[in-house]
């Protein structure tokens, strides 16, 4: 058996903490929802993954809520209704290649396009939960505390993150133990997780432990100091909490899947496929691509929303012509707005939210 | 007199349909909320400013509604709780002059960063209103219906437009008859306008006189043709009904108010200031600005903002190189999604949503 039960292609970063990414042929659209198996799904990690005993496992709501709650599995099955959520998560660092192409990113993980899937989440709404524990006024973050303990954080601790409590209260936040029907794997996170559709992977809490009410963000390093933009110029000493722009909801995102950078294939008609995500509730209405670096365009077919928390595949046949050719695309979300073309205005000192348009280089030969 | 009561240096682009914006100076920060007086505000309109008569006047609420309405302006100020609003007004053509710079536009009006202005807004709540006349289940959007007649729609039309019905419910989008404090005056939809915070001004229909719930977006020619954000490419031909992106939700966007493009300031430190809008429910998280054509940058002051749908000025003191310098300035939001940088990439054949660098040109001459 391959690593935590990953297809042996999978693209491994680092073994522990775990962190691999599918290849890109892995992520390619079907004919319907594009999920991704299970066996493919990206896996960002920051500690060792822990192994939980379900039945002794229980999750605590506490915090500024008026009746704190204690609830075993059985319970959150039984008390609340079960719903289900279709949602791509997106790690911010996803695409980080791009930037490091434009200047190194030390110490983080060089994801490519596939710090990103897609799976069908069952659980009860984290709303409804919310609900019978009774938060208190002036409430306005619930955070998120795992069981995962993380070495690399200053000091060491569990994973964590919050939401605004606005987001919270979505229908589509749920806290989750299956996965494309079949019980959440212990390497995405069981016995429990939180889903954030719409929002960067890093607030869906794996191996949840601990929900707390707050008047204030979460305090959790990867709160305060991690997934944070600093400014272009931050040095070391000016990285500190607080520091830089919490990053939260997903920005429009776009790559290619196909063909791959760097390969060969021969000159004439050549599909080209990838996905493009709309970001927090928007979704995609336009994909463009480019066979000669972005002089000129045309539209790909961009497969109809499956929700706004869903990717959408899109596909062109594009005429290659013989020797180097550079591939681009470009996608505009349902309020018109289109990313950013280069990667030199978007690097940013640990690498996220590279939404500038992908380039694929090519060498087409005879055909 | 001037024209509609404006200042005798408005930029007058059109006098019928009138349209005007005001010089940079009229729009800088001042200590407080930034509002606009109403001598400055920007006024942008597709027919003839009309002449209602406000004891004859009223509002109907039809469509999918269980209980249509007929509202005199006393019934609306006594039978609803009244309430205000700050909103940024944000033409979605606002810098189309950064677009044409790049290809024409021709038949739209060439404004510059003045197409945008702030204003205290008072009536009542479109969703309080909308709550009386109960929405029939299936109703998705809600139109909005103005007594001014556009001779340049085709067919000629009362201006009309839409918005989800989601968005329509929020707290902030108000039906109002007073700005700043003072009667709604009659260039600015006298006497009740609608006011869709976060949104292009397109949507807060002025002369306000049909509030229609409906299954699907409006029909009126300024929701299925214009305001829609087509491919670069699309040629007459293809601008028909249905084709290019409805604009919406207002985009991040930036400018910059003071050195003004093409003048001459001495060498040596120079105040440069701007405003940043972030665009939806988002907020202005930070802006950078640049002396050297954005190869080095340093962080501006950015006002707090007053509220999400309120813009945010930023100032900051470069020093001035003697000779030809470019000025450019960029934002990001509290998403931490920036601005793109070139205004080709966002070419478009209406010349909506440029929300590229703002860029000013100086000659700077001996300090």
């Amino acid at each position: 058996m391959n690593l935590w039960g990953k297809r042996n292609d999978m693209v491994v970063h680092e073994r522990e903490p775990f962190n691999a990414e599918p290849p890109p042929a892995a992520l390619t659209g079907g004919p319907a929802v594009a999920l991704t198996s299970l066996d493919a799904f990206f896996s960002r990690n920051h500690g060792p993954i822990p192994d939980l005993d379900p039945a002794a496992w229980r999750l605590e709501v506490d915090g500024t809520v008026t009746r704190p709650l204690s609830l075993s599995l059985e319970e959150l099955r039984t008390r609340f209704e079960e719903t289900e959520v279709v949602a791509t998560l997106q790690c911010a660092g996803n695409r980080r290649t791009g930037l490091t192409g434009v200047r190194p990113v030390p110490g983080e993980t060089p994801w490519g396009p596939g710090a990103i899937s897609t799976a069908r989440f069952r659980g009860v709404r984290l709303a409804d939960v919310l609900a019978r524990a009774g938060p208190a006024p002036g409430t306005a973050h619930l955070a998120f505390t795992g069981a995962d303990v993380a070495p690399g954080a200053r000091p060491p601790q569990p994973y964590g993150g919050s939401v605004p409590l606005e987001k919270a209260l979505g229908p589509e936040v749920l806290l989750a133990w299956a996965m494309n029907d079949a019980p959440l794997p212990r390497v995405h996170g069981a016995p429990l997780r939180a889903v954030v559709p719409g929002w960067i992977g890093a607030r869906s809490v794996k191996w949840l432990r601990r929900v707390t009410a707050r008047t204030t963000p979460s305090d959790a390093y990867f709160q305060t100091t991690a997934y944070r933009l600093l400014p272009a110029d931050a040095g070391p000493g000016r990285t500190g909490p607080g520091d830089g722009i919490p990053l939260g909801p997903s920005p429009l995102n776009c790559a290619v899947l196909s063909p791959v950078d760097g390969s060969r294939p021969p000159a004439g008609p050549a599909q080209v496929t990838g996905y493009a995500l709309g970001g927090e509730h928007r979704t995609v209405a336009r994909v463009e691509v480019s066979a000669d670096g972005g002089r000129t365009w045309r539209p790909a077919d961009v497969d109809e929303p499956a929700g706004p928390w869903v990717w959408q595949h899109w596909r062109t046949v594009l005429d290659l012509p013989r020797g180097e050719v550079e591939i681009v695309a470009r996608a505009w979300d349902s309020a018109g707005t289109t990313t950013p073309e280069s990667p030199a205005a978007l690097w940013n000192p640990r690498g996220y939210a590279n939404t500038s348009w992908p380039r694929v280089r090519l060498c087409c030969g005879p055909g």
